[in-house]
């Protein structure tokens, strides 16, 4: 996808007026951002190198753990330090057309007039690996606008949502008291991800021995490598040196969520002191954004004019099994090629 | 990623087995296919024509609406006609290490002895894009073995979960009396999905009026046109030509569930009626899984020996914000394209 001279200029003045403060124009580069139009490419490439120094949170549990309100109460907490905060809650309202949660937009309401708060809903769609791609993209638009501190909320129940989360500088999963079994067992994989475990809902019964049951479920996981399947690019492991802390908190009341946030600014300093190569969590949203560009380009060499309907050919032959995936994707690999010479 | 002639003959001979009524070949095949090894690709090149005859049917909703005990009783009514049936459960327990649920555990044993069962639960990861491409080759697979309905269940709050199950040719979304205001919400999104909606826990108050407020809820949904983003594959949309029946189900006793397996054989039957070209579900799963291949090829192509360093040194550039996403896949398009002369 070329960049017009004139989607260029209009890029160009739109990221401009986004970083100045121009919230409106803020929320239009995230919607191109979202759609990958050109607007974004081309605010991309002149905002990104000025970004990289905000702290990015990911905040992940299973429904009815408290993340909206224990968000909306780091919120507060971050805006009595006179600290700018933005928000990018990946909706599982709508997989389909992204709606939002009623109490979304209750919260942006309370924030309407700051502007030191900014709040995204987004839902991602059609691509495969868009959430990771769209999500981090959004949070680098909104480091380059000022934002220090950004939240990455998402449900942890579904693995790109999980994935998401994980990608953040500091990962925090939220659990409650005294949920049923069914969320029981999603507990166990998402503390894997946890650099902060948080037991929301403190004033319920049970909080105490929750938060104490956690404990020890951390100290009874070792450390697992994980091997790549043949034929994955072997991630690299995010190193994690310490043992996850684990902190009680009441999202209604405020409770415990000032010791929240000085956790995670510890996270944060830590992470900073350390020397070497860019942290794994950062190489993933690096590689998710490139990779999302570079299958964008080939999709459209597929679905070009000239290749377009011997595409659509090979995919209804897989699709009436008239031909392997294997064999279908070597026609492919064919299509490319011919595309690139 | 070559096969080699060894590869090749064990692949020849796993398959065989697994298709021959060997269960202990078909779950090595699926892991296999789940890896995607050298073995899976041989061994799909074999198979993949001979299928394409089973029903899949996609099970989804949130935590707690009870979708596993609704599986079980499907069994038990599918194995009441002698049909064979197959379930592949994308689990939600762990997405890092996929753990299963104790219930699932607890399900393999009731059918440990029958052969015309099969229960297998996959955790995806790594891949972007690899739930639906690993779901889809494990239900190709279990086709070829002869089972001629595929049940796919997974938790309907994950972006990925979702698409999963909306790419079977049949999709029921599992509801449950009383949900809580978070699960409400999610509710809307999924309803887009469903070609059955099934409100469990029939034996709870208000069931009928959750049933009487979703078929409200169906008929004032009307449907919408989803557009393409900018830069983004318009994926056909799947032709929703009736309003989703809304049934009611107590898995626990059984009741309902007889008729929800007639409505689920009604769908189908309809769908084989239709003329034309194969249905948007079926290009959707063939599309997951020739990209997930083409994509496979691509990365090993950036990571191999000669190109390893210079991919690496353009993805940490991203990392640290020297180099922005768009100049860094032009960067890579142009080592595949080396790659590819």
């Amino acid at each position: 996808m070329s960049v017009t001279s004139d989607g260029g200029e209009r890029a160009t003045s739109l990221a401009d007026a986004a970083v100045g403060g121009d919230r409106l124009a803020l929320a239009r580069l995230l919607t191109a951002v979202e759609n990958r139009t050109p607007v974004a490419e081309a605010a991309m490439r002149r905002l990104y190198p000025t970004a990289g120094g905000a702290h990015l949170v990911g905040i992940t549990g299973p429904p009815g753990s408290g993340k909206s309100t224990l968000v909306a109460a780091l919120i507060a907490e971050v805006r009595r330090a006179g600290r700018p905060v933005a928000v990018i809650a990946v909706d599982p309202s709508s997989p389909i057309t992204g709606g939002a949660l009623l109490g979304d937009r209750v919260r942006m309401q309370a924030y309407a007039d700051d502007p030191d708060v900014f709040i995204r809903s987004m839902a991602s769609r059609g691509h495969a690996g868009g959430l990771a791609a769209t999500s981090t993209a959004a949070a680098a638009v909104l480091d380059a606008a000022g934002f220090g501190l950004i939240l990455i909320e998402t449900v942890g129940t579904g693995q790109s949502e999980v994935e998401v989360a994980a990608a953040a500088d500091t990962t925090v999963v939220l659990e409650a008291p005294e949920m049923g079994d069914e969320v029981q067992a999603i507990k166990a994989g998402l503390l894997e991800v946890a650099d902060l475990v948080v037991v929301n809902k403190g004033d319920r019964p049970g909080a105490q021995r929750t938060a104490s049951q956690l404990r020890a479920m951390l100290v009874a996981a070792a450390p697992r490598p994980q091997l790549a399947a043949a034929g994955e690019t072997a991630r690299p492991e995010r190193p994690r040196p310490k043992r996850p802390e684990v902190l009680i908190t009441t999202a209604t009341t405020g409770d415990g969520v000032p010791e929240l946030l000085a956790a995670l600014d510890r996270h944060r300093a830590v992470a900073a002191e350390a020397d070497g190569p860019p942290p794994a969590a950062r190489l993933a949203r690096a590689e998710a954004q490139v990779w999302a560009i570079v299958a964008d380009r080939l999709r459209d060499g597929l679905h070009d004019g000239a290749h377009e309907a011997a595409t659509e050919t090979v995919l209804a032959d897989v699709a009436d099994h008239r031909l392997d995936p294997y064999s279908a994707a070597d026609r492919l690999l064919a299509i490319l090629r011919e595309t690139a010479g």
